[in-house]
């Protein structure tokens, strides 16, 4: 990897922590720039016009080129290592679960909990406080869904650590910030002591 | 590809003819068995049980082993084929365009869509009901960046169709039904009209 990376990214932020965690467990080095979203840093002209047009972190930057969105940048740094299975269904498979993550875990865990401990429960819109009810029962669906696959498994897919495992991981790890009790699960707490104890594990917070 | 393939499907949705498509452009054939989702056929106990535990289609079957998400199933069927481009960057941006739409665009359109088309908007929750309008801006914000990034390109990423163009064409081109005005960005016009001249092209309704 010979050209600069630099991940663009707010550090607390679950999708941005996928990110690091796979650089970590590859043995990629990676530089980091913060934004403040609280003061809208990811949506200035400047941004938008140099570093995605979409305004989210985290993006990440290969050279002068950018990648946004967690799982493609997670992917382009895992290329060609164990993280990505060589078949041709297990490779399928991961990105299964890379994409159950973003539509069925990310907008009710990690939205519940930047809900809760960012944007303030008495600031949401009408329209958001009537989702917490449905979104706290597809979050816990999505852990139930987790439990239940992990009954006789360690990995998602196949029988090693993944880049399912990785962005599962990131959200699945913090959900008892917004109040989801994580001891009903505990083929994920299982799961998750096994990411934590391995020897390149990389915390949120470092 | 020696196993057979089943498509668990409900053929006009777009996630369904995502895969539909790809397959007609990399020349495989599917078997296909429909399901009809306002009679609940992919919330039974034998579908949850068999099919996918996520209650959702479309899950494409590979002789006796299950694919849910559609992205997921594209990225099966297109692997190896010049759908998918070799370069390292490239394969993380077409991920990064899949992503985006699952996460950006289809939630916002399909939904919308879904709502008007077969929910009727007189059966939505309230809490449903003060979506439509975040996710009618949303939704055209998604269309406003598709039409900048296509803006002197042809193809979402490089210079060849790929699985990000499909994808992305599979709800875009039915969103007039659920009241966007594609005549707002022409070159989404144009490029879907690359599309649908390709000689091996797949109608959704084929």
């Amino acid at each position: 990897m010979t050209e600069k990376l630099v991940l663009h990214e707010f550090s607390l932020s679950g999708n941005c922590y996928k990110v690091r965690l796979t650089a970590a467990l590859v043995g990629i080095e990676l530089e980091r720039r913060e934004y403040d979203l609280m003061k809208g840093e990811t949506r200035t002209p400047e941004f938008l016009a140099t570093v995605s047009a979409n305004g989210r972190i985290p993006v990440l930057q290969v050279g002068d080129r950018f990648i946004p969105e967690s799982d493609a940048a997670c992917h382009y740094l895992a290329d060609g290592s164990k993280l990505i299975p060589a078949d041709r269904f297990d490779h399928a498979d991961m990105l299964r679960w890379m994409f159950w993550e973003q539509y069925n875990h990310e907008p009710n865990i990690a939205t519940l909990r930047f809900w809760m401990r960012w944007a303030g429960l008495d600031k949401l819109t009408e329209a958001q406080r009537l989702q917490i009810p449905p979104k706290r029962q597809a979050g816990n669906a999505a852990l139930r869904l987790m439990d239940d696959h992990l009954k006789g498994r360690d990995w998602f897919v196949g029988d090693a650590i993944g880049l399912a495992d990785v962005c599962l991981f990131a959200y699945t790890h913090v959900a008892d910030e917004a109040d989801f009790d994580l001891e009903l699960y505990p083929e994920v707490i299982r799961w998750m002591e096994q990411i934590m104890t391995l020897p390149n594990f990389l915390p949120m917070e470092a």
